[in-house]
């Protein structure tokens, strides 16, 4: 459904990105608490009103839209009977291709949190979204009675990509495409780490040796 | 070190519970907004300057001291060369029997956040605590190299953690030394459910059946 978008939706996509460029742009100049919404407006060369329209206050652009499943993929996720896993990072997989990342904007994201760690709760309130929408997911094919299990399953399965994510933003070699193969490596370590009785050896080598140095920094948030 | 505390540490452990329950109680009463350092320490029959003694603001009051690990379990843990998985349990065992866990103080906390849920984020900061003493721990035996595969175990386990205190707070016939067992349950069905090409079934048996139903509200955050 949303894999061939209108014009109209690739316009308001792209004006909700400039926006988002215009406040992080602002915040990283002047602080975060300085950034006004009328500021971010006249950055981004919109009108304040014009700016409500698309988001509910200074964080809420700073943070952008995240990206959320679309019909077409919920649909597909529900009627397959293939693997939880497997299916779960196929519909990933589909969200991350429909939602055409902007390596630039997770960079502008990535530098401002260095400088303001402090900020970094309004982003968790981001990743939650997806992690929701991965539970949500899950509970279709476990059943309600297991939504505590989906939800820890949605945890690991959005901090893994979260992590890759602040990899790919800092690594212009990394494809996009790649993301969910290297959060997919992720989790499977965290399977061998969750094996009791086994003396487990961290499998560096799932991910790639070049950005494996970058994994070290803090939990990032999920950036669209 | 920790497990024979002074009687003076004993003291303070009590006095910064009964500030944090006069805090969680004002909350609940009047409104988070409406709290003061000044009402809390009114209400806890202390002067406003013995509360600064305790805690730096009214939101740390609320949210109450994170228990930590102390330097006998560090020094087992770093000696041990058990299972990785087991050691860990095995520090967070101990961790929870020294902080002398207070059932009714988590249930005001449930009750203040299903009042407030927009709170959430100021006891996600502790239960971040909890998950980077949990990270660093692992660290020590997986190197520093492997620093976001143990973040990611750490996540997995402080969540499973926080769900099953949420769990433990509203069951009185739950013990609080099952609560380690209960989350390493939990984490054995997340296992199973990240196993590629398999399809899971909900290992809800796992986990008491009387407290199942209790695990399908959101994720909880861990309350000391």
């Amino acid at each position: 459904m949303t894999v061939k978008s209108s014009l109209r939706d690739r316009r308001r996509l792209q004006t909700s990105r400039e926006i988002q460029r215009a406040a992080l742009t602002l915040a990283l100049r002047h602080g975060h608490d300085s950034v006004t919404t009328e500021a971010i407006a006249a950055e981004a060369g919109i009108s304040q009103r014009t700016f409500f329209n698309y988001y509910l206050n200074k964080d809420a652009a700073i943070i952008g839209n995240a990206p959320s499943f679309d019909d077409d993929t919920v649909a597909r996720f529900r009627e397959s009977s293939g693997p939880l896993l497997a299916d779960l990072l196929q519909a990933l997989r589909r969200l991350l291709s429909n939602s055409d990342l902007d390596r630039s904007t997770s960079q502008l994201i990535d530098r401002l949190l260095v400088r303001s760690p402090d900020l970094l709760p309004i982003f968790y309130g981001s990743l939650k979204r997806l992690r929701d929408q991965i539970a949500d997911l899950a509970v279709m094919r476990l059943g309600e009675d297991a939504r505590a299990d989906a939800e820890l399953l949605a945890e690991a399965i959005s901090h893994a990509l979260a992590d890759t994510f602040r990899i790919w933003a800092n690594d212009d070699g990394m494809s996009a495409d790649s993301i969910v193969d290297i959060a997919a490596a992720k989790l499977q370590v965290l399977r061998g780490l969750l094996t009791p009785g086994v003396q487990p050896i961290p499998a560096a080598s799932t991910v790639r040796p070049d950005t494996q140095a970058m994994t070290s920094t803090a939990a990032a948030p999920i950036r669209p």
